[in-house]
């Protein structure tokens, strides 16, 4: 027989981080429809979308999380949150170390591909990193919101909102126990500052947390570690200004307030489309242009192996430069002294490309279920994609088809549409080159 | 002193190109203010609007050709839809031609560029071919427009409106002299079926018009040739079926219709998206999924080196493949037995990121200056930038403002975002790599 026959089974890293969310998942679901979730019987599609939600972190919800979970509910919420936010496969690692299993060189490759790490050395020490840093900047952040709520809430309730406004931040959940997200809280800078602080942490990806631990000047990081800092750095107060601009004038959003209120929800009404998703100002009464920049702001999301979604801040930035580069006549891309591969060019078009067309397929499908006008529809299917979790208030209206439609939508944007694709897609093992051929475009 | 002096200032193609269009709408405009062109005083804006979208073989307009264009004015919209729509280039060297002037390497490389040929021989021939081709197929369809439509409108009056229907179907222009476009010829097939033949002929490209005529097999044409004669089939049939299924239960569009004066309708209403922009359907009453299923249409459009625009199909078709090919670990795309160039995969990608950030500002801006709706507002954008002309009834109530941007936005989609970035960025001649580092993304 041919060496064929020697083959095992192989479950592939996409597979497995697929599978592991799925599960979640199907878990999730059974858990939040069992009647002590819930203060109110729930359907099994609204229990399916809310776990599909909470792992994805989205924080779409078609209730009102804070009335209709019970402790226990809220407490299954914020498990699916933290797994999905910082990933099965750290958990996964962490696990295997706490048994102190030698990890084998399928766990590596599989802790690879989770977090796009090039080499393998390093990548078990990475994962200590990331659980140390997560569980650090929580407690930090819990102890410091436990501490400015005691006034207004008591000692028990300022904990228990903390522990959850901290964990659904940090992992860029964007979930509330308040019924109005974040609205009441618009003009109060502390906990909106410290919100923000927190998924902007979670949201830049740990690869660049542990760089900026282990470098300490600007020249020492990383092309990747420059282009995530400077370009959240750059887009977030680019975003702060679109919004005061197009927003200051409007009374039913921010207009309103004081300068400095007014500047504080710009602020934070720009940076957290990047996959946060809690919202500051009612988004049914925004402005059209403010909402069509907010999309693509959620389109764009954070940063690659982190809490957030989206492409990518860095898939947008080198195709954006690829572009630039093209028209130049430049053979690749350039930035900070440093060239990028052709491969990661021609990684982040497909990125964008597979992203554009399934969001578009998404709205298309949903204007043929849903009798939801077109713009409040297309925000929610680009908010799903991007696990965003904003929204123009019409969650709550989209039939059960269209429940199950942003749950598939959620789940390919959280595990990411390539990692999907890769599945369905057979490798395909070339010999040869058939001559080329002129195409005219454009 | 250096050999720097010696140099002669030259005018690039896309210069030329973007200058002679310019040009051409500047002396449009001019003619249709001229109180002899309207039969009441238009506005400097409206006049603009006017010329540009008949330059640029949009058919958006502001106000009814058919009633406020005196004969004049409608010969000067044939003349600029007729130089536009086959561009501009092949008059110039028609007009050298007839002045028997020898024509030098540097009109040779303007045309090169305007026909996105490979090779300078046989460029003087295919415009020969061109111009020849353009009139013959347009005499052959006033012939048989005129003769069908004799008995409703007499001699003089059919030969006048197949005179003007022709070349604005040909050149993809969509314009018509009846008040509701197409619509009251919704149910005659043979109109339908003669303009539609007319603006495929015209949209193919005139490098697939060659092929066909000198190469009889399909193996011996070239791949250009056969993705866009295959595409075209396969998208139109798609589009044809997918607007019937969404349309055909909608009594304001073709619900009452017969089956057979449905699927005609569908066929049409699918087909001229991709540049014509006839309708014989009142697109503010079409269901949303369509509208957005068409607006991918006029983001495709139709052939390079055509009387459509679009980002063209073949772009669409490489970045499709291109995708593709990257999820299969491919090196290169491959269709038909022929691998597609790694600098044809990334110009088509340039071409499409470009696009679609242009008419996602566009949009951004136009919901900035106009009180419109979003998705009719979207609508228009989109179909400015594809030089297609149909609309959801709001062009009437744009601003001035909003109208001087839509004739940007129609500029550009004719001449091409390249042609114009090209001008807008130095080319860099590069004399070292800088080294490589890794960007993680997606
Ligand atoms: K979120
Ligand atoms: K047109």
């Amino acid at each position: 027989m041919s060496s064929g026959s020697k083959k095992r089974i192989k479950i592939s890293p996409p597979l497995l981080i697929s599978g592991s969310f799925f599960v979640l998942i199907v878990i999730g679901t059974i858990l939040l429809k069992l009647p002590l979730a819930t203060t109110a019987p729930i359907s099994w599609t609204d229990a399916l979308f809310v776990a599909t939600s909470a792992t994805t972190v989205t924080g779409l919800s078609v209730f009102d999380p804070g009335t209709v979970l019970t402790g226990f509910g809220e407490g299954v919420l914020l498990v699916l949150i933290q797994f999905g936010g910082i990933g099965l496969m750290t958990f996964a690692v962490a696990i295997l170390m706490m048994f102190k299993k030698k990890i084998g060189i399928q766990n590596r490759l599989y802790l690879q591909e989770a977090f796009s790490q090039n080499t393998f050395g390093g990548i078990i020490r990475l994962v200590k990193y990331i659980l140390l840093f997560v569980f650090s900047v929580e407690a930090i952040g819990i102890v410091l919101l436990t501490a400015y709520w005691i006034p207004d809430y008591g000692v028990k309730e300022s904990l228990h909102l903390s522990i959850f406004h901290v964990i659904s931040a940090f992992n860029n959940a964007g979930f509330s126990l308040f019924p109005d997200n974040l609205m009441s809280h618009q003009t109060d800078p502390l906990v909106l500052f410290l919100l923000s602080a927190l998924f902007i942490i979670g949201g830049i990806g740990f690869t660049v947390v542990v760089d900026l631990f282990q470098k300490k000047t600007f020249r020492q990081w990383s092309l990747h570690t420059k282009l995530m800092v400077i370009g959240t750095l750059v887009l977030n107060l680019f975003a702060t200004i679109i919004v005061f601009f197009l927003e200051h004038d409007n009374p039913e959003t921010i207009g309103g307030m004081s300068l400095f209120e007014q500047l504080f929800a710009s602020y934070f009404t720009g940076v957290t489309p990047r996959t946060a998703g809690f919202n500051v100002v009612d988004y049914s009464v925004m402005e059209d242009p403010t909402l069509l920049f907010t999309m693509i702001l959620m389109f764009i999301g954070g940063g690659s192996a982190s809490t957030a979604s989206g492409i990518k801040l860095t898939t947008f930035i080198v195709v954006v430069l690829a572009t630039v580069s093209f028209l130049r006549s430049e053979r690749e891309p350039e930035i900070f002294g440093r060239s990028i591969r052709l491969e990661i060019t021609l990684r982040s078009l497909a990125i964008t490309t597979i992203s554009v067309l399934t969001v578009w397929l998404f709205i298309f499908l949903l204007t043929i279920s849903e009798t939801i006008p077109f713009l409040p529809l297309a925000f929610e299917v680009v908010s799903a994609f991007g696990t965003v979790g904003l929204s123009m208030g019409v969650t709550g209206q989209l039939s059960d088809l269209g429940e199950v439609m942003l749950c598939i939508l959620m789940f390919i944007g959280r595990v990411g549409p390539l990692t999907l694709f890769f599945l369905l897609l057979k490798k395909k093992k070339q010999h040869f080159r058939y001559p080329y051929d002129q195409v005219f475009t454009g």
